[in-house]
């Protein structure tokens, strides 16, 4: 049933939490790679912020994609569509930030996600994991819908004290800094870095000068 | 008349259905192929969430094109127009998915949709079909139409003990989990996949090496 | 006079008919070809689902344009720009559509329009009439122009009990279910299709196989 | 002063008139050509109607550009731009249409506006030119500025009984249905028409064949 | 401090004169040339007058660049950004239009403004000046920031009655009724006109011939 | 613990300084290279004078790029995008320009930014630094946060009277009138300029001749 942990691990598919007055719930995240230039469609009644916060996490794995195994090159051939379901309800905020990354990893790599691991945690643009609000509620959500493991800010460590202790021996509760943790270790396998040459045009350095050169009009 | 089911199979034109406080009515989605570059455009006056479940329809097809025997260059050289009418009456919701994206893998591979067929399901970027709304009001919208078949989300089974027996007598009722169980039986004839290979210098994958190589910036 | 019957047979000058509450009017739709890439430009103070229109009335005219005579080429280089004055006075409602296509095909073929005929329905994409409101008042303002022949939607013959006798003896009037009917006998003679040959390139339809491969990411 | 007539017969700058309920005043329309892609620049404070009306004015002047010796091959490489000032005096509606389509064929041949010629009119993508309001108060202000020829809609020829007899008489009052008759006049020498050869495989018509051929999907 | 005269001559930087309820105070407008396509970025929370009115000042610049020395080739590979800080301070209204021309002559020439020079005036497209409101207060802050010289617009001569006797002595007050005026006096010399031939494809006037040849549809 | 001072030294990371009615705080912005066109992407919640302040950063050191090491060839194949976390919290102002300049120029050269270092103060297009409010409850959380060294506007000295003792013996506070004086010691290393040949056929200035040339229309 949607709601629930996958069947099975797939590309692109990660679970994120989300919260409200009402609760957490657990949010899927789907991201699909088609023919484009590099950028990426969102969908799925998001705001304003979270539209940002897909923007920030594509621009960290492009900036770090051949440590990600991703060719620079695969940008100027292909957008992902990034979509959260279900399309009707709004939806908002930087919490999603590391599972937007991790599914980008994925299905620009095509390694699955692993089906029981669910997180939550904003990244920044250097892949910094800032903390989030509602761990407890999320928490719940997770274990509710047959979550095993739960990457989760390093910052919200001090918010454990309040998590009811059949939560916390149901899930491998995993606290991370860096989304590069995360995608270490939600993928079924760690992506592997390649080396990349940039055409010598652009990388090329010219030796340094005495300044006062100006820039002609 | 319009608002009964068509008097042909036709090639893009798919029969949704939708369900307001007043009752339920059929919804034709008609798609036709122009020039462009891979966009969908979308008229009909149709809301944000509509329009972005367009969208998701179009990246799911896309996505798998081949499956559906699409070739992947038509999308460098074609747009498709997804209309639906009445122009003047606003549509919004996400029901209308899996309609969208029958219509899109018609109107690309040339093949007819079955007249007396109709659909309700929201669609996900990998072709997930979930749950929606006022199933009984559209069963009985399918029948007043002329329509036989009627293709709905298997998480809406719990809802078949509300319909009434003339209904379920009168229409044949397919629960589906995902859009391609749809698309592999409202089209006259199921699409056919093709091979297709990629310009080596895209999917080439060159072999993983040590980290910490850099973008140059 | 503005607001009568043209002097003479004009290529993209169509005579369309609008209806508020205070009675019928003619409504005049003009088109110029001008340099660009097979768009539509809109001006007069146009609604949204009168744009959608001519933008559905456009998508009807290009993806059928060979059977109109109209080398699909001819949209690579060419726009279209479909205004109708008077340009301080809002327009709105889908009822123009089949006007709007009859002046996109006039002025793609450089055929002109019979000056003595009005037309009023809503234009689907794949060119079928819908019904549309305001018969009697839009007869009465055509017959007042006067205007010889009027092509309504068949599917409006019911309110034609409602039509006074002096108009019904007025006017000949030609219930039409889809555009092509319109066209055929609005211009001065009808557009005669052409033979097309797409680059092999996009047309071949390679030999189908079994499904499986997939997408390069 | 500005708001009088011009000092000389300029390029490009074309008198219009304007009514409010305070009165009416000259109106000064400036084109200059600037390196584009055949689009016009529109500044000026000017409302959604006026915008209109300088596209349509524009279209017309395209559509027509080898009538007045204009090379289509010029909106390759040109943009107009269109300013009226004062630019912190919004302005709105569609009676300086003619005298926009004035000043662009003015600044695009070359050929100057005669300085003491005011006009008035709206203008359709035919160049017909429609009725307008406030005549009395334009031909005031037209005197008061020292014009003395006016070109107005031949369809308020009818207003011309309520003009004040010294303003008759100190005006040449010139009605026109087309905007070819005044740019014929109004231009210090009428533009002349060049012969103009499309490149052949956008004019060539291939010959019809028997309808029934398709657009490949 | 900011606020007052610069320390030395600049390129692009020139000094206008704005006007509030709460009296005059002087403008600063940067200009720098960035790679770009010819267009003009605005930053300074400008209003939309203001604008327009830099719109009005780049076209005017740029039809006129061989009368200033400015290849037109240069708008080909490059931009302007001009800038009016305070960043956070909204602006609006046409009177710095004179003050924008001469910043974009001065960076496209790469020639300094004189330091102690202020101008206020409103631009058109062909490059006269209109007049401006607040004259007295503006001549005040122009004293009191310790600018010598003010440009501004010769329709405002008839306010000079209001100005006092100091202001008068202390400024160096010129009339101007067209902006190369100014441009010939503010900078620290006067540009140069160059010679220029547009490639032979664009400039190539064809013989006349008689009317009536069309544009192909 | 985000909101204090950074581990290390961090390419693109710069530490600025935000001030609201309830107190001060560090900001964070940081920024990476993406492949593009010489762009600023924003990201972060940023109010319109926030956004003009980035984008005049950007022309400031694009201008001046080979002043600071970076080929002006970068801008063609590179966006920056910048980000201000977190992400949910609205931020406006301009006091962030001389922060964002200097983001810029690390991300651009590669040289890291000194973690121990804050800066606040508006930035003009020429590299002017602006005064800025709050400058009290700015040093307060600079020092909170582990902040050694803090780049403040020149003109804001004579607020120094009101800071603490305290804060003034906590921390090195360097007045600035040029970004350029920040840029030079808030990274590790001054960034040292280059020599650059843009292409003759821009930079060729020809012979200046009589005036009276004029644009071919
Ligand atoms: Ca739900
Ligand atoms: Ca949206
Ligand atoms: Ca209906
Ligand atoms: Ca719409
Ligand atoms: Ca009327
Ligand atoms: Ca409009
Ligand atoms: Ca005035
Ligand atoms: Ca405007
Ligand atoms: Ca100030
Ligand atoms: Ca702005
Ligand atoms: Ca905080
Ligand atoms: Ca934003």
């Amino acid at each position: 049933r949607y709601g629930e942990v996958e069947a099975e691990d797939l590309v692109g598919v990660v679970t994120g939490l989300a919260w409200t007055e009402v609760g957490g719930e657990i949010l899927t995240i789907e991201s699909v790679v088609v023919p484009g230039k590099g950028q990426v469609k969102q969908t799925g009644k998001l705001g304003e912020v979270m539209q940002e916060s897909v923007s920030a996490a594509m621009s960290y794995v492009r900036s770090r994609s051949i440590h990600f195994g991703i060719k620079p090159t695969v940008f100027e051939k292909r957008d992902v569509h990034l979509h959260v379901p279900e399309g009707a309800t709004p939806k908002d905020g930087p919490s999603a930030g590391i599972a937007m990354a991790t599914s980008l990893v994925s299905v620009l790599t095509g390694i699955p996600v692993r089906r029981d691991v669910a997180m939550t945690g904003e990244i920044t643009l250097r892949g910094r994991v800032l903390p989030i609000g509602g761990l407890k509620e999320k928490l719940l959500a997770a274990l509710r819908a047959g979550i095993k493991t739960v990457f989760f800010p390093k910052e919200n460590e001090k918010d454990l004290v309040e998590i009811p202790d059949n939560v916390k021996s149901g899930l491998t509760l995993i606290p991370v800094a860096h989304v590069d943790e995360v995608i270490a270790h939600a993928l079924v396998r760690p992506p592997e870095a390649i080396e990349w040459e940039e055409p010598p045009e652009v990388v090329t350095n010219p030796a340094p000068v005495a300044a006062g050169a100006s820039l002609p009009h």
